[in-house]
């Protein structure tokens, strides 16, 4: 089975979620461009998945070495155009909606997550120079990183500074030039080296001689591979260097760099903003790059689950019951059932949560009037951290799930079920573990605006849940119940953080990752009731809204005493806590 | 971190799930014993486990070969007599308790997932020739087997008969000699070949030529790998080779062979038991097996968490709210905090589930009376299910929560964490799918001496319940009131199950994995609850009974609406499900 992308769902989703955030659909516009990425990527990046797995990359004396064709697939992707969809027109870019990217992205990370992360972080590098760089650096390196012929990095973690960045060591120093000198080593740099392209261009964190200490001392370089003059042509080679590559539990066809900058002098930089700002610069990329991670965890459960479902389409296994005269196919075992269900539901659910992000993010920009945009862009604040965890949480899930159908051949790497499981392992860590996200949300979206954006969202869940009441249609069995229940799961819930903020926050905290799963499901189960109430004619959307509602929806009501308890013997005792964890 | 053996947590519940099932506690004997396995776990099997992951096996012309110091260490495990710690002493066992076997077994598999499963096939092996085998083959092969100097294998899997055992192929004729010569081809058989030892002897599923069609013509021959002359010396190689080594996700030192039988005229065998009647045999050893799977989870569990927590206690990122002036270890972080609780108290719940079952069996051979010892067997047939599936679900969560725990370091394959992760996934496949485990639960042991044997669970865990209700201690937090609710849904749903079979049978089948995962929990949480209140003196019990009460157990609010909800849409129009699925 070789994965094909969902444009239906795409194109679904894409409509709903963008008329949620008072958009027009762009359907004519959306079709054909999709249907371009989708040809691109089941016919050139879906074959080269497995041979990235196996083949891996190697570092030698040249720098690192991707796997066969890896080069060649990236330059038919950016000879596309396909890396500058969503930047702006004057650089270069397409300047299309976060929608048609979010789902071009999703189709990219179908086929072969390993590539696909590639263009994302130079997507984020795009974002951080375009907004924060000075005019003359734009000129010099924003068409390249917008066509993709010099990709982007994002070089932050160091070994005693992982999700504290204020930790960092890498110091910059001023040049009398007007340049910085950078120095210092950072790890798991991803497509930190590679020979796709003539040149990389890596935004590095370090600080200043005089930097104060902690998150407020932190400035953000530009930082190429090989060197550019003023006219835009290649000189030297930078004083850097791929000194290590990790061995990863998945992602093998994307490089995992320890970076070395200065071991000759001082590898040449530029500074992006302002000094001492850099992580208001790294946040710019960041927010872009937590969103499409969540994409990635939409992209593998959908990958998964076609797996998953041609296979138990195809494999025969048992008789039924009652027992017939033939083996069936095991798709018609109910527990099969169930678990194909559960990934298709969670699946859709997913891409949901991240569409409306995306839409939110585009409204920000295109809205009727500023509160509008206002109000759009709070809203994607807001939902970026569920888009990211959740989405990724349930691709582990869903790949498991996907393994599981497989049975015994589940386990073997020839079916590719567990590479989608290695793979996709990381992205409820990177950009900020699903922890973080799960803080981030509870403890500033939350009281965002004062409460107004999460009154908002439970408003808009409520309509919904009246809307199928009204209906009382048959084919949704109890999804307005099950719905009902996980909205009130989570007023319950809501009003138990709000109240913990400031005064409990180890309860908050303790609490902030079911929280966030509690959202999750009720939002993600409401927009799939939405898309279902908005294409009756397609009773498969009623059959999966119906199924998250009966079937994964109500852990919202075991999440809201999760919530209401979390964090109480913690705080009560901290030292008992610890000392059953000895 | 290297792996220690949680003898204190072993002995203690093994006393409390003993006396749970009216059985003495055996802690002054046990102690030495674990001990014992404990040095040689951590001083032997320990250090070859990520040995063995990297350098995995190879196939060549003399067969498969193991990795460096596997031979050895088998070579040590099995002098020190570990390998016949529960078989009759007669055939040269040492007659000990399932209880202290499960524990023992624990904890080679903490140690090393990949060498223990070696044991757990002879295991296996051990009691099917016991059961079942004439004398004259008992005596020429049963001690060898005990010794574990011929050690075990099971060849069920062919490729077209996987979950569905009555669609295998391979085929035996009978000899003049009244042995039966074996043709055809196993897939997916663990340890199938090896260097390890001088001989294998191969439990092989095969049809006779006028065998019944279906399961019922099934028949069980050993196989040796050498031939033995009737004083038991080595002889000729038999018909019998390894063709083949899957690639795997993990479990890459235990070799998994495409077995051929028969190439070169026929393979000798040996019936065990009766002609057609090999699956009753292949039983004897599967239930066994499924336990033992069981135990695998709980041990790649408690892994997982000894190396999270070692890492927590470690690593230092972040300074706390409100914020100190050193960085802390992420120990201190609550979210962290509880993803370690998580793991800490799923794993000690499985432990109790598991060895609720082992001492039911050791009570079905040592109960006062008949009654007693039918009822303890019973109780071991309706446990069974619950140990493998629950066991190793949760040791998926918690080797993924593992992962997640070290961030990005646990992506890395240098820190272990991701090895857990690898290895464990097979556990929830093999001996019976946990899908399996779940239509076996729901359908043949719900319904067990018409329904006494879940009457009885569910009266027992209401008395811990009550127990914990009238001593109203504050350090117990919600403990009583979650737990209640917990058995309430398991009651709710037992009924909406019960009423179904015969009549419903796509609901009961499409519920059965989060029934069963509801009885877990409640089983599970009120085991904890009994464990902490044996022992007050010991606080972490009772932080742990906690934990599962507050926030792991609230999911079976959601569990029992799931149960009652689910099929109900299948049932209605199943093709309605199948096209949403395509």
């Amino acid at each position: 089975m070789t994965y094909r992308a969902p444009i239906a769902d795409l194109l679904a989703t894409m409509s709903q979620t963008r008329a949620a955030n008072n958009l027009p659909a762009e359907t004519e516009e959306a079709e054909p461009v999709l249907e371009q990425a989708a040809a691109l990527a089941q016919e050139v990046l879906a074959p080269l998945d497995r041979v990235g797995d196996r083949h891996g990359v190697s570092l030698g004396p040249e720098g690192v070495r991707t796997a066969p064709g890896w080069r060649e697939a990236y330059e038919t992707w950016t000879a596309g155009g396909w890396n500058g969809l969503t930047a702006p027109e004057e650089s270069g870019g397409s300047g299309l909606s976060q929608s048609l990217g979010a789902a071009c992205f999703e189709i990219w990370s179908g086929a072969n997550l390993a590539f696909a992360l590639a263009g994302l972080l130079t997507s984020g590098a795009i974002e951080a120079v375009h907004r924060h760089a000075s005019d003359d650096l734009k000129a010099r390196f924003l068409p390249k990183l917008v066509s993709g012929t010099w990709p982007g990095t994002m070089n932050l973690t160091e070994p005693q500074a992982g999700s504290d960045l204020g930790a960092l060591r890498c110091r910059a120093e001023r040049a009398p030039d007007g340049s910085y000198r950078i120095f210092g080593q950072k790890i798991y740099i991803t497509y930190g080296d590679h020979d796709m392209t003539e040149n990389i261009l890596h935004l590095v964190l370090a600080r200043l001689p005089d930097a104060p200490a902690g998150t407020r001392g932190i400035s953000l370089f530009l930082v190429p591979k090989v060197l550019v003059d003023h006219e835009g042509r290649l000189g030297g080679h930078n004083d850097l260097r791929c000194v290590g590559l990790e061995s990863k539990l998945g992602m093998h066809a994307a490089p995992t760099c320890t970076m070395s900058f200065g071991d000759a002098g001082g590898a040449v930089g530029f500074l992006i903003g302002e000094e001492h700002r850099g992580l208001a610069c790294m946040f710019t990329m960041m927010n872009n790059a937590r969103l499409a991670v969540g994409l990635e965890g939409v992209a593998a459960a959908e990958n998964a689950t076609q797996k998953a479902l041609a296979f138990a389409r195809e494999r025969r296994q048992g008789r039924g019951r009652p027992a017939g005269p033939e083996m069936i196919p095991i798709i018609r075992h109910p527990d099969v059932a169930r678990m194909l269900m559960t990934m298709k539901a969670y699946t859709a659910a997913a891409r949901c949560l991240c569409h409306l992000t995306a839409a939110a993010l585009d409204a920000a920009r295109e809205g009727s009037d500023t509160a509008a945009r206002r109000e759009a862009a709070e809203r994607a604040a807001f939902l970026t951290p569920v888009a990211k965890a959740f989405s990724t949480d349930i691709a582990n899930e869903v790949a498991s799930l996907g393994v599981q159908v497989h049975g015994g051949m589940g386990y073997i790497e020839d079916t590719g079920a567990a590479q989608i499981l290695r793979d996709i392992r990381i992205a409820a860590i990177y950009e900020g573990t699903n922890g973080i996200q799960a803080i981030d949300f509870a403890t500033r979206k939350l009281p965002l605006a004062g409460g107004t954006v999460l009154a908002r969202e439970i408003a808009d869940m409520r309509r919904t849940v009246d809307k199928l009441q009204a209906m009382a249609q048959p084919g949704f069995g109890h999804t307005a119940l099950r719905l009902s229940e996980a909205v009130t799961a989570l007023e319950n819930a809501s009003a138990a953080m709000q109240s913990r903020l400031g005064d409990d926050e180890v309860e908050a905290l303790a609490a902030a990752a079911p929280y966030l799963r509690l959202f999750a499901i009720a939002r993600g189960g409401t927009a799939l009731a939405d898309l279902a109430l908005a294409r009756p004619e397609e009773a498969e959307r009623v059959a999966i809204a119906r199924f998250f509602a009966e079937s994964l929806a109500p852990a919202a009501t075991g999440l809201e005493r999760i919530v209401l308890d979390a964090g109480a013997a913690l705080a009560d005792d901290p030292e008992a806590w610890l000392r059953a964890l000895d």
